[in-house]
């Protein structure tokens, strides 16, 4: 995904240094144009830096650690952090700009690398309006549309875990009513071309749809293990926040019971088979 | 509903007999041309009758009581069913009409009033092919689309009421979503914007969501009544095949809440309070 | 049961006259005493009877049918029914009994077969005060309590539903308390030994624990189509009363899990499987 | 809890040195022969030291912080924690204590402070066999029963937090229960009392079922951020051994939507209201 968003930014005019644990895996980026940074604090030390990491613990060495992204970035300039992360950590790494004069502007999205590459990311922006709207340039790099969601830039980060409880609970919605009409003898592909040509027509119903028709859960676009690590931060907001979520609990216990099961490699729309395995249904 | 399909059928050039307990309430149906009949039976004296009524006892009384539909219909006729009832009730009505050499076909659509007048209802038809056939110049009459779901006609049965689980659990899901974005201090109207218009962009979600953002429940479209009634058939059908819907089951209890706390004439979209109240908002 | 509930009876010196489906069934009470009756109306045609039958269909069809119990029952006698049956039927006995100035006393009892035998039932009745008191011989000799509940016999079975209720839920306690001490290592039996001796030391806890360590779950005491007969009679009370219960929603979903996995003829106990198996564990 | 603990050991005849953050909670102690430690790490500086406290971050500080328990254990030296903390902090002070030579053993402990200074707290321990043996003359003088868990220190706080678990479960069946028998008209301490004298007799139910009953939930014994924070540790090992928990999922809810109402500081047995306003009693 980073070097998807990279490629954008390339293409469209920036100068672009690029930092990756796995230097090789920068390669392709120099070779178009970019700038290899020996460490993260080199790779900040630019007016923006911009960041994309599988999780909290990883964003927490890269930013946080010896030579990391807060040790690099000048005074005022910008971190920009576009991974999807727990509300708490983004608090926490807006308060660690704030006490450097470094400037925190919080931009998830939503969409998978190929919408990366086409520069057809959804972006979710949160952080002072000013800051946003300068960022903005960068951000139509990569995203179709960009959405201002807020001042605070863990914002930003709520809303994009709430959309990926939508996605998830949407999974464990076709998941049940697929094992019913399997079980009343109903085409299961009727079944979903019904839905998804009537009112359940949105591309989250589209697309997880067909693989949980499919049954084409490897190799992963995403994988269960992802899922369960997001479906965690939801709760966790929801805990802080003392909102209860019962649907989140439920597609919890279908992760672990997915895990459990021995499925952590495959997409994670195989949380579906639990619901018909609950119907006695071979999955 | 009734009436709006009638009119569509008359619109289409099909003649049409009425039947309405109230008797009143066909008359502007007989001024635009329709025949009235003082009984069900009468009304059913016909090639094919059609059927539309708000819950299981309102069927088994119209159907298979005194001077009913059943004992009207002439052998060789269609019984053409279109309420939202139970499966096992679809079931007994197939066997009444097969014993009587008489013929089901049943047709559930998706969709409310204003789109039956329309004629921009989804229909999902199922019984036996050559006579789904044969009734599809009337579905065409009031719907957009007809999708034929199987030859037993308490499939299409089967598939409303999943169509109907998928409604009532997208409002949790928004309800959920919503208690969290809002104690989170994001603007609630931001984020139904951003998530419609992304991933989320089906009628379902917007036309449920707009709903919930403006607390717009009464008057209902549909009420909280109708919407436990829609649910608990759906939990008998998942009894019937043993199959467990564990989103069904809270959803279940969202409208159970909601009766109790005397919101059973709101708009069903209410039960995203409860979401909201656990979560400690003012709704 | 009710053959021991008879014996209890003709041991303690009433007269008896008994009626099964199956008359070779009554024979043994025969050769104690009893006398036979060739029809439910029959059995009832006394000062009292007594009724004690698997689920609300025998209920009815023996009660209401036919040369039934209400039709055999004198004016001022009394029907003291035992069963575990539905809230909404027992309404509907009292009613027709009161319709044919007859009494109607609700009794039913917490304890298996054995119990009955020994005398030693725990008895929840409930009905007009002085009805119930007259009956109280009766019931002395098969309970070794008599709880008076209220004045409305169906009352008696609500709490019996919530008696049962508690049973089930308490046997998903323990499936979830095993499948998380087994993953961890530990003994199981040391785990239930712990737990029993020191705050969870109900027969509850130390029975149905026992069944479960040891995963006896055939011959059943009382299999899983029982089980899921009696939830699914406390959700539809809650329904009727507007009251959530999310703990007995998961033990219907678990129930169904187990009928859909072929395990219906198993001691109910047995969904005590599916918290293991969602762990991933053999059971 | 502490104090009572340490007291049943002064009056054991042991030698005893007492650390408290805020020392004049440690001046009865003193005044009984207790002697006063500057610091964690000089009341460790003898064979054993036990450790009783809130949460794991106190844990975690006062063991692992500067002059904590950990620097101040002599090698060979044992560290009893009693804590109900996480399986995951109690793994890390294992591996800790190992990586110093030192031993540690953990117990925690069933009850509350009364019964502590009874001498009849429910104790689990668990670590090396000859360890725990060691250890025992310790845990009598606060414990009526020892029973041994297992060889890794964790699983006593495994075993710890699933009956934690069954106790707050508890809260949510008898909740269930009170909800629905109120609603049926029966008089909840009646439906107690036949509850608590037939299969649920066990002190969690008699215990608890009497303060909801008596809606006595202030001032608190324990209160619900407690219990919340028990449920979330549960939850916790739940997650990372992979067991999907329903029951603790539905606990968790009802204790975040009692802090979302502002009941924190009540009796943990609060979250039982929330069965009661789902079916819109009041509370």
């Amino acid at each position: 995904m980073g070097s998807a968003m990279a490629r954008r930014l390339l293409q469209a005019g920036h100068r672009v240094t690029v930092y990756n644990r796995t230097a090789t895996r920068a390669e392709p980026l120099v070779a178009e144009g970019a700038v290899l940074a020996a460490s993260p604090a080199r790779a900040a030390d630019n007016e923006a830096v911009i960041t994309m990491l599988a999780d909290d613990p990883a964003v927490e060495v890269l930013v946080c650690g010896k030579d990391g992204v807060a040790d690099g970035l000048p005074r005022g300039a910008t971190h920009l952090t576009t991974s999807t992360m727990s509300v708490a950590l983004t608090d926490r790494l807006t308060d660690l700009h704030v006490a450097k004069g470094q400037i925190h502007v919080s931009a998830p999205v939503l969409g998978r690398p190929p919408a990366a590459a086409a520069g057809e990311l959804f972006v979710m922006a949160a952080g002072a309006p000013t800051e946003v709207e300068r960022m903005r340039p960068v951000l139509n790099a990569f995203g179709q549309r960009v959405f201002v969601i807020g001042t605070r830039p863990s914002q930003a980060n709520l809303l994009k875990l709430c959309a990926n409880f939508l996605i998830y609970s949407t999974v464990e919605q076709l998941g049940e009513v697929f094992a019913l009409v399997e079980k009343g003898d109903i085409d299961r592909a009727v079944a979903l071309q019904m839905l998804t040509e009537s009112f359940f027509n949105a591309p989250v119903h589209k697309n997880y749809g067909q693989l949980i028709l499919e049954r084409n859960f490897d190799p992963p676009g995403a994988n269960v293990v992802l899922g369960a690590k997001d479906i965690r931060l939801v709760l966790q907001a929801g805990q802080d926040l003392s909102v209860p979520l019962p649907f989140a609990s439920i597609v919890r216990d279908r992760f672990l019971a997915s895990i459990a099961r021995g499925e952590s490699d495959l997409d994670f729309t195989a949380i579906a088979r639990r619901a018909a395995e609950d119907g006695g249904l071979k999955t």
